[in-house]
């Protein structure tokens, strides 16, 4: 195998241990997501378990980087992809964090319900927004599809204008939850909202890596 | 000039510029402290306008790390260092933009103050806390001097507990300012516990450079 080819495997090797990091965020919000919304104790404590696994990953991964780099130095667009690797690898570490501080809201609520019944219906919702927007996150890292980051911005919008509406739900002199709930929901909602934050940031590192130019779209600032 | 020593240069270059951005997101937190403190409308702005210039510093040091890579092909400990400071401006600018957030909700409630009279005794202790913690992680990384880890850990402690007390404070059943002003003093304190967080992160990065060992120590997990 020439130099070239080993390096490219072994840069192939890093974008799969991506993709995979970015199946085990989108599995500890998922699972965070329905621990939530069932007070499912067991689900929010495997998510709470799981984390250290995740931080695994990312280590891994940094010390892929850095053999890489070490070794077969390289240069321009290869150094790019690594250097871009590590700050994509530090971000889905931080949405697998997010995930986990929703499982311990949970947690600690048990056995009652860290959300009031009303709410679920925008949780359910804040969840799945974050399982399409991991998704495609994914699929950005994997195809290098760029085209892939309009719908991603779009997802990041939805979960804005929820977190939005969950305050203004909050605020209404018709809430009758009280101040703990209320900090519970504002906490959780941004949590969500972080989450796709990391995601659109993400993104723009691939866009970044893949056209050569800062990519300043829509909504991918912040 | 040999090889060596225009690298050391670079190096030390990078290293200044570090410290360089410890000062600006200190000045941008004890400025946002003071807006929040004072409902001093132009402070906020102030602080909101210049974490444009944070964020150039961010991507200033992250061209200056490429390069070196790029033209010194560095291996070993040099290029933890790079990798190393890659992390550490990331950290820097997320406390960056913590001191935004707070300077935006300031310019939020204005002319109203945006705490309650009777917790800015708190939060003034909560910038105190911010103030030094970043002081010595500037220090930390001017000097390599670890030994400052220990004091770092302390601060950040300390403003768990602060993080705590304003929640005990507005979950109790005589807090009388409603939910908008329970739910800005939990983000606040949030912003600035995670503000301290992220100087313990650059800290143990610092560490692992210095002594070739993950620190692993006292409360700067997380």
């Amino acid at each position: 195998m020439s130099m070239r080819a080993a390096y490219d495997e072994a840069l192939s090797a890093v974008n799969q241990d991506l993709v995979q990091m970015t199946r085990s965020v989108g599995t500890a919000m998922n699972r965070a997501t329905q621990a939530l919304l069932d007070a499912d104790l067991s689900l929010a404590e495997a998510v709470i378990a799981n984390d250290a696994q995740i931080d695994l990953l990312t280590s891994g991964i940094e010390e892929r980087c850095f053999d890489l780099v070490a070794l077969q130095q390289p240069v321009a667009r290869d150094l790019r992809i690594i250097i871009g690797a590590l700050r994509i690898a530090a971000s889905l570490e931080r949405m697998g964090d997010l995930a986990e501080h929703i499982a311990k809201q949970a947690r600690m609520r048990y056995p009652k319900p860290a959300i009031p019944q009303e709410l679920r219906g925008t949780f359910a919702v804040m969840g799945g927004v974050a399982e399409a927007i991991v998704a495609k996150t994914g699929a950005v890292i994997a195809t290098n599809d760029v085209s892939l980051a309009a719908d991603i911005a779009r997802h990041d919008e939805e979960m804005d204008r929820l977190h939005r509406e969950l305050f203004t739900i909050v605020l209404s002199p018709t809430w009758s939850h009280g101040v703990e709930a209320a900090i519970d929901v504002t906490l959780l909602s941004r949590y969500y909202e972080r989450y796709a934050d990391h995601a659109v940031s993400v993104t723009k590192r691939v866009v970044t890596i893949v056209t050569g130019e800062p990519y300043v779209g829509v909504s991918l600032e912040g």
